[in-house]
């Protein structure tokens, strides 16, 4: 088929499912919107900002399977690297396109705005080089070939890929062939050879139990994992970078898992077990109570996207959901009474205790009971994350954090993006006043966009989780306190359409929880703390911050 | 003497006469910021983000000659990478310190929050590589000497340097020398060499001129200019990269001389001239009409910071501040008359013409009406920078733009830094409001520090630089529209202080200029037009870039 090299872009990112491009307009790379504009089922959605715009791809990426950013060279592409980033770090699948100057100044070497003006055109591919999984500077002769490459990268690989785009051949003509499949298949003789030694490692295991990370989320398999775990009675845990990927109640469900950080009885749980298939497990200081996970020897079968370790063997070339698939067949006769799980396996520190004074212990206490079943749940980094990562949450909740990346500011753009895949589902938001200094203006797009979503500003007079780690008292942890809750009327939204509340005692909350209750569209409600108020947990991960960073000691450090 | 690592770091960087550092704390850099707050004579200036830490730092440094920012790592020095390619772009010493993970970590490859969690300790080393002159890992058995070849490298380049420094060892002791000198002298043989030639050329020059670049504010060069235009009676021109640096009235100065975007007197007067003394000129697309430049064949006498090419031959070795002493010392007898200037050398496009209807012609002429000598004025990418560098400004006005990176948002976070540097003069910025958006919570900032600034918000609802080169009805370069005088005191601004006013006609701007000349803090004025006016020059730009960047030919191309 003829086409050109813009429109068999954009038809291959609409093959992959990509209905929306987040991005910023700039001069290199107009003539692609042009198209985005006069191409029916793809969307622009302008946001303030490149980074914010990147963390917006990234939401929706987490929800829909793929996300897409259009930036301009230079200026643009390094404004969203730290989002890109954070998706590489968190395996999220993005596409980024950078329109970049046409092709003849690069040949020429011409020195031009938005690059250093020295001539050297390839410095920001360098810099993309380390966070993405491929990248490419299309020009004419092997424009497809370069994009179906790439592409095959990012589905196949679920992490960031990369596309500098010249100014000047949007509309050159090109023949386009369709699509390569994506789709990658195991060694079946490999793949049968690793099966047999999950089944036989399953079926000798006296305590067997399934660790879930963000591997789970990347490739699709939670019905595979589901399966498995029932078919075999194994019972299941989420770190952190995986929860609410499974579901969060029933027999199987043995509660989040991160090493002495984890409720006592999971950590004993995985601890004791002898056998722990892990999927997709990476143990990192976030995710693991700094490295205190605790595992028998040997007691780790590792399965990764396309590799298997197990006993001490490594296998290639056998993908995890055709491994999942296989175990999940071989299957023979009923399986074996599997210890109990620990009575309550119960992770929630915030369980009610009658009357107590306002602050965050209560309020987490109240938010468990305002989120309802199938909400999509934006916590970010630091008092917010640590709050809903021990909450107990709602059946279909999804819950959308970066503990991995863990920048502040993440959550804002990123719900933007969750907002637009799923407009159906309700979204709630807690963000740290300092994390949302760092990207409020997204709050406009979802605005302009009438996104469906409630959002809590915890308004705390600082970093409150720095303040744990050192300086709870120093001026450096300050942050200008904002007037928050006239943001949304100042960032352009409809005063009749908008609810924005402040709450600082239980009284105000109450009224305005019932509020909410009653509120379509945005609201937003800022609810206020002394800095050093926290959620439990968090200074718990001050100590052990303080102690991995600086050496320094202190007494209650787990 | 003795020190830590902290101590030494910071001793040198006030010796190199930084008195603000600019960031966002985060846990691998609490310990220097701990540092920081218990030093006399040195501030933290806390950010909301850190590209606008970046940027404020790089105002800071165009107005005290240094700049520096402290971020953490990872997320942190990502987020500011597009603001220190700008500084490396438009020659602005800054020193970019990032808290990195502990020597342990690093050392065992450790899966931690903020890098790939990959053990990959490189990655963020090589984007930094791209964009700064030097950088560097401290640890303490190099520690001095690798911050003095980093901080020789800022001082002698006069671009950014970067510097990771691993979060546990910043109190570590070790031995301090006395900092080395950073002096760079020319050899005496090659200088008087270099010093013969070009004064020769003078000598024999029938119509010499200067051209003047950023290569002046860079190195301090403004008195030795002066001197030598005024020794030898040559008339001087400035790029768009280098306004304000030298006055821009009496009988030598020319006019902004941008090739075929220049006014015709003075593009005929560079055309015509036999020796074209250039002070680290680079003709860069955007401060040369497109590379529209036009000079006599072997005119150009290439003073760079380091070198010197006159007459084909090229020498190493010398300074552009030696060279540019010697040859006014080397002035001989009286010099012969010079070609006169053009008659009125008048680049005021914006010249009143009576009454007119409102819009941004208008707009403009008053602004020129409204500067006092010695303001400092800011003006983002975009309509406003094209109107700055088209206006006429009083005498000692600084003009704070950023033509080469050209990064939207620029101008807000940079202000903050130009008003911390220079408290006592008057701060003017005019920002439109697609570039307002980018960068918007740094206006808190301005005034949580109580910034004597005058704001002036050009809404012209969306991207209008964009729309003058492709789609001028285009809904991807529409923005929200922000009820934008509103957000100063819901930015936390002390209502009884901020004048927020809004003019969308003459009567109205009438008004608030009137209050603004009054008022002692922050004004805010947000101006409307509708999107397709803009000041004179945009279209012309426009036209220019849609033919370099899409080969799009419109017949009033220049």
């Amino acid at each position: 088929m003829r086409g050109s090299i813009g429109s068999m872009l954009l038809d291959r990112l609409q093959q992959l499912g990509i209905s929306r491009i987040y991005g910023v307009p700039g001069d290199y790379n107009l003539e692609f919107l042009e198209l985005i504009e006069r191409t029916p089922g793809i969307a622009f959605i302008g946001t303030c900002n490149e980074l914010n715009a990147a963390y917006a791809a990234d939401g929706d990426a987490r929800m829909t399977g793929i996300g897409a950013v259009l930036v301009t060279y230079g200026v643009g592409d390094l404004s969203a690297l730290s989002a890109v980033a954070g998706a590489c770090a968190e395996g999220v699948p993005v596409v980024v396109i950078s329109g970049m100057p046409p092709m003849h100044a690069i040949g020429s070497r011409a020195l031009v705005h938005h690059t250093l003006a020295d001539g050297d055109y390839d410095n920001v591919m360098a810099c993309y080089r380390q966070f993405t999984v491929a990248s490419t500077r299309l020009q004419p002769a092997t424009a497809v070939a370069e994009t179906d490459r790439v592409l095959h990268a990012v589905q196949a690989l679920k992490r960031p890929v990369y596309i500098q785009f010249p100014s000047d051949i949007c509309y050159v003509g090109i023949d386009v062939p369709p699509p390569p499949s994506a789709i990658v298949v195991s060694d079946p003789d490999l793949l049968a050879q690793a099966a047999g030694w999950v089944v036989q490692r399953i079926a000798q295991a006296r305590q067997p139990v399934v660790l879930v990370d963000a591997m789970v989320r990347q490739y699709g398999l939670h019905d595979l994992v589901l399966r498995l775990c029932t078919q075999y009675g194994i019972p299941y845990a989420a770190l952190s970078s995986a929860r609410t990927l499974l579901p969060e109640t029933g027999a199987l469900w043995l509660g989040p898992y991160g090493g002495q950080a984890s409720a006592p009885g999971v950590a004993d749980y995985v601890k004791n077990a002898d056998c722990v298939i892990g999927l997709g497990v990476r143990f990192v200081d976030s995710t693991s109570g700094y490295f205190s996970q605790e595992l028998q020897p040997g007691a780790l079968i590792d399965v990764q996207p396309f590799s298997l370790t197990c006993d001490g063997k490594n296998m290639q070339g056998i993908t995890a959901a055709d491994l999942l698939g296989a175990v999940g067949r071989n299957i023979s006769g009923k399986q074996p009474a599997r210890p109990a799980l620990p009575v309550s396996p119960d992770h929630a520190v915030l369980a009610s205790s009658g009357a107590q004074p306002w602050g965050q212990a209560v309020f987490w206490q109240q938010v468990e009971a305002f989120l309802r079943p199938g909400d999509i749940v934006g916590a970010d980094n630091g008092s917010s994350m640590v709050a809903m990562l021990h909450a107990r949450l709602p059946a279909g909740c999804s819950l959308l954090v970066q503990p991995v990346w863990a920048a502040i500011g993440y959550s804002l753009p990123a719900s933007l993006g969750a907002c637009l895949a799923q407009p159906d589902r309700r979204h709630v938001l807690f963000i740290g006043d300092g994390s949302f200094q760092m990207t409020a203006q997204e709050l406009s797009t979802l605005l302009r966009h009438r996104c469906n979503i409630t959002i809590f500003l915890i308004n705390n007079g600082g970093y409150t989780i720095e303040r744990m780690i050192l300086g709870p008292q120093a001026a450096y942890n300050d942050i200008a306190n904002w007037n928050y809750a006239a943001l949304p009327a100042a960032m352009g939204g409809d005063a009749a359409a908008i609810l924005s509340l402040k709450a600082e005692n239980q009284a105000e909350l109450d009224t305005a929880l019932a509020q909410v209750a009653q509120h379509e569209g945005l609201a937003f409600i800022e609810v206020g703390f002394i800095p050093m108020d926290a959620p439990a947990g968090l200074d718990v991960m001050g100590r052990a911050v303080r102690r991995y960073d600086y050496g320094i000691e202190t007494p209650e450090s787990f």
